[in-house]
């Protein structure tokens, strides 16, 4: 039986995931650079504005993204748009540009080739 | 400046993010119905096939995805289709047609109405 992925509605209009991953092996891991923070800092932005639940927003915990490289990292799905962000202020850019009304933030994209 | 999102190609062509939330309240989570076996499973299915890495598959461990009502649950992306998996048995049919070959697998969706 085919299929066509996406004639359904998602169930969240936007999903975020933040890679929260911890290393204690020395390397370098998102979890070094302030994720956890960013992380409370979207969740509480989108809760806050209403943005929250089903047919909105769901902002996520995960483990390794494995773009270590580029951390840290979040990626938005379904447009499958990947950020690096420095600071909280770039956290609410991305909220209120790309996860509020939809427009990519072109200047936190995570460049291409960096990978693990 | 507005984008569309997609233009881009994916980094990961399907990245799969199993919720392996586990609660200490007594409440029903994912952990309790051995999502981190699953999603071993799932990982250990996808590398030895060769189906993981950039512009292939990605596995990842996710928080609580709030669909506990359909729990265990799943979700592949950029599809964002959601599946509601009971054994390794069906691991192995979303490895093999989802992953894989891009067929969604109907019989495990979770069902729509289900949220948290």
């Amino acid at each position: 039986m085919t299929d066509t992925p996406g004639q359904r509605g998602s169930y969240y209009e936007r999903h975020i995931f933040f890679c929260l991953n911890h290393r204690d092996t020395g390397e370098a891991s998102c979890a070094q650079h302030q994720a956890q923070e960013a992380f409370d800092h979207c969740k509480r932005l989108v809760k806050t504005q209403g943005l929250a639940g089903p047919g909105q927003v769901r902002v996520n915990k995960a483990g390794c993204l494995d773009r270590c490289a580029g951390g840290p990292v979040c990626v938005v799905y379904p447009e499958a748009v990947w950020y690096t962000y420095v600071d909280q202020a770039d956290v609410e850019e991305i909220v209120e540009s790309h996860l509020k009304h939809g427009v990519v933030v072109e200047r936190l994209i995570t460049p291409a080739h960096l990978g693990r």
